[in-house]
Order: C-alpha cells, then sequence, then structure tokens
C-alpha cells in the first residue's frame, strides 16, 4: 500500500489543480456540471492538459455525457492510458472496465474506494493544468476516499438545486468539505427556472433562489445558477456537452460565467494571488 | 450479531410486505415516489399499517417530504419507536439522530451497514401492513445490505427519468435486483414531461418514454409515467405529499395509477393469486 501512495502522489503532483465536483442530493446535475467545467477549462488554453475522473463507480455517466464510451483503454508499463475526449480531455471512468450496460457494480465501501486509489495512482495522468472530479452524491465512501487521497486539492465546487430538501442535504456537503479541510470554491445554483420554449413563460419548477440562500447562510461564494433546457439533456444523452452543442443558449452563457467564478478563485501557476 | 439478526427477522417477520424503492441515478424522484406510495397506501385502508424506512444515511430527505421532522424519539425496553406521520405513518430516518442540518453523515460503509441494520432491528415497528424503504441512489453499501437483510421481500420500485444517461444507470439496478433475487414490481418513468402552466404546451424537458423502453428491454413491466409539476416541489418542500395536497393534478392522478399497478402485483395477506 505504501507503493500505491507513493505512487499515487507522484501522479497528483503532476497536476498543477485539483478540483472536485461534490453535491448532497443525487441528480442536481453534478455530472453535466463536471461534464461542462471540464470542457470550458479545455476550451481556454488547456487543450491535452485536462483530466476528468468520474468517481462514481456504481452510476458512471461522465463518459457518456463527454461523448467517450467503449474505448478499449491502452495499458503499458505506466499504468492504464485514460481515453481521450473533446480537447484531447483524459477521460477515467468505471465505465471502461465494464462489459456492458447492464453490468452493475455491486460493491462496498472498501472496494470502491480501492478503485478509486487505483483510478488516482495507477492511471497515466501526465501533467495536466486541472484535474476535474466527479463524486457520486453524498458524503460517503467515495467522497472522502477522493478528498483524504488527494494532496492540495484546488477547490470544491458544490452543485444544487433550488428546493429546500436540497438545501438541508448541501448544508452537509458544505460542513463535510470544511471538516476535511478542503477551500470551498463556491455553489452553483442548477435545474433553476425553466422558460417555455413556446410562450416564455418562466416556471420555477424546483423553485429559485435556493442556492444564494445557503451561501448567504454558510458563507460560501455563490457561483450562479442555470436555468433548465431540456437541450442540455439531450445534448448529454448524445455525449456532446451543452456549452460546445448550444453555446449561445441562457443556460451556456450562464455557465461560462460560473466557470470565469470558479477560475477567479483558482490560483495560477506559478500561483498569484486573484482577488476573487 | 446473532442476537441482532434474530430481532431483526423476529420484527421484519410481523410487516407483511416489504417494498424497496430504488434507482439507479440519483434525484430522480425516488424519495418523493416513497413519500406518496407510502401515503397511498395509508390512506387507503392501511391507515396506522404502514411504514417508512429512509435508508438514505448521509442524505436523509423522507422526515421533511412527509412532514416529520424534529420529532423527540421514544425510547423503551424494546427499542426506539418510530416518528408518527400522516395517516400515523411509521417513520424511521437517520434524519433524527442529527443535531443540526449542518450535521453531515461522514461515515463509510459498514457503519452506515449497521445504522440499516439497526433500523430494521431494534425499531419498534410493529404489525405493520406494509414497509417502504427508500435507498440513497445507486447499487452501493445501503442497497446491498437493505436487500440482503430484510427476509421476503416483497417487489422492487425502480424509478427513472427518461434520458438516457439514467437509462444506462437503471439496467444496473435491474440486474442488481435481479442478481439479489429479489421480485421486480416495476419501472416508473419521474420527470416525464412538463406542461407549462401559462400556455399548456408540452416539453419533455428530461425527454420521454426511455422508462417504457427499459422496460420492454429488460421484460420488467412499465408501472407508468408521472409529468414534471412544479407543485411537487412545493409540497416536498412543505412536508404534504402531493397526492395529498393536490390530488386532483395531472401527476397525483398519475401516481395514483401507478400505485394500482403496484397493488396488482403484490399478494394480499393471506397470499392470493391475482393476475398482473
Amino acid at each position: 500500500m505504501e507503493e500505491q501512495d507513493r505512487r499515487l502522489k507522484a501522479s497528483m503532483d503532476k497536476i498543477k489543480q485539483k478540483i472536485v465536483v461534490l453535491s448532497g442530493k443525487g441528480g442536481v446535475g453534478k455530472s453535466t456540471v463536471t461534464a461542462n467545467l471540464a470542457i470550458a477549462l479545455a476550451s481556454e488554453d488547456h487543450g491535452g492538459k485536462v483530466g476528468v475522473l468520474d468517481a462514481d463507480i456504481t452510476g458512471p455517466s461522465i463518459p457518456k455525457m463527454l461523448g467517450v464510451r467503449s474505448h478499449g483503454l491502452a495499458m503499458g508499463p505506466p499504468g492504464v492510458f485514460p481515453a481521450l475526449g473533446p480537447y484531447n480531455m483524459k477521460v477515467m471512468s468505471m465505465d471502461y472496465f465494464l462489459s456492458s450496460d447492464e453490468m452493475p457494480v455491486i460493491w462496498r465501501g472498501p472496494l470502491k474506494s480501492m478503485a478509486i486509489k487505483q483510478f488516482l495512482a495507477e492511471v497515466v495522468w501526465g501533467d495536466l493544468d486541472f484535474l476535474v472530479v466527479d463524486l457520486p452524491p453524498g458524503t460517503g465512501d467515495e467522497a472522502l476516499t477522493v478528498m483524504q487521497s488527494i494532496p492540495n486539492i484546488g477547490g470544491v465546487v458544490i452543485v444544487t438545486i433550488p428546493s429546500e430538501v436540497s438545501q438541508i442535504v448541501v448544508k452537509k456537503a458544505v460542513t463535510f468539505t470544511r471538516k476535511l479541510g478542503a477551500p470551498i470554491l463556491g455553489i452553483i445554483e442548477n435545474m433553476s427556472g425553466f422558460v417555455c420554449p413556446q410562450c416564455g413563460a418562466e416556471t420555477n419548477i424546483f423553485k429559485t433562489g435556493g442556492g444564494r440562500k445557503i451561501g448567504e447562510q454558510l458563507g460560501v461564494q455563490f457561483l450562479g445558477r442555470v436555468p433548465l433546457d431540456a437541450r442540455i439533456c439531450d445534448d448529454s444523452d448524445q455525449g456532446t456537452p451543452f456549452i460546445m452543442q448550444h453555446p449561445d443558449s441562457l443556460a451556456a452563457k450562464a455557465f461560462l460565467e460560473i466557470v470565469r467564478n470558479i477560475e477567479k478563485q483558482i490560483p495560477r501557476q506559478p500561483p498569484n494571488t486573484k482577488e476573487t
């Protein structure tokens, strides 16, 4: 195990910024946020220098969303080579090790933690500017392992939907992150309002404003809100992140604003102190 | 441990039907389905004879949705007494053991499994007609423990949203359930289409039809679809399940039809063989 820890540290040391995307409740669009955040970073001037780790062992969906499924992964003396997504993004997911979609991963926590550690230590990430880690919902084994195994996490992005039920779970995610000593970059309110494409009337299906409210309550930056848009789901299903496919949509614009808010807070390499 | 297993079995033997609500992906409305299914059963002629176990240890939301939060739970020689919800429904959740909303449960799998076993063994459920168990997303520790610990599960309800990304994860849930030998009652397609309250135009925000398609592919009954409705989220936040609060809504009617489809498949006590 010490050998693995050493390799893990060496591998992570070659990655300038490690960003973790966390949510309390599931289904708030965490993976969509991860995929689009990675695309936004890679499309700027980090092509080939962005990695995405899908740490959702039992429900991996990043490969589908980024359109990089069913790649046979190459292996070599240094380890497993990640799949290559848009902008030469490096992608690793449990999905690549399952023989079919039907195949469930019926693993208890310790095994899931072991898999995540292997993804960190044995994958040939190489020199990256950013590694974006997509966690499964909640504050369980996967989240703990990621937070405790990755040295120098640059920051945690917390995704929520506006509903009050979600707010309760988001509070837990904030406390969890603080307890583990990682900096919080802020809260994204996803699925915030829906504009009828027919008549333009806005309906707040999952309410609105909850993310900002919780940010203020807990002293966490509010990064912005992304509205519901049927095209986001379509794009995810087709493996083309919506900020690539529909860059002019309200949702894509909102999302890019959020990415800028995140970037402002991440010290560039060599580290400098931008004001947030 | 043997003593606990004995108590668990004795406790479960007093419950006629154990129904488990499972989803692959999070945020598909599993807890909303659980809460409303329990209400529907209790409101028929099972008042006081329905229990709900919130097996989502790190993100419990059932108490909030059923409007039974912050009850101090009574303890006595037979164990912990569950909270009492609408129609004298018996409710147990990790939420009752947390001092504040901010408090996260930072537990690895074995601890979560232990908590669930205690909820099954040490809670004074009494004689029930139905126990509805709400699982956290995925096929991890909580799901495994529930499926392996509860004897004679009457059936598993699988909740999904229509998107393709969700379908992949639903397939895993179906295989998971089959591997563990529990009968599948069927698939519910939640968040299926949205009707603009302003103009009546329908938008399939998360697509539509995926649940039926996957059911056909896997040979699993399709129980029905529930449309998106902003009032569902409002009602959940206010702790009044929407089939109580808005019984005339399209969503409530769809949901009651689903409950009937579920009931058709559950043999009544004393067991008889209704055709499905």
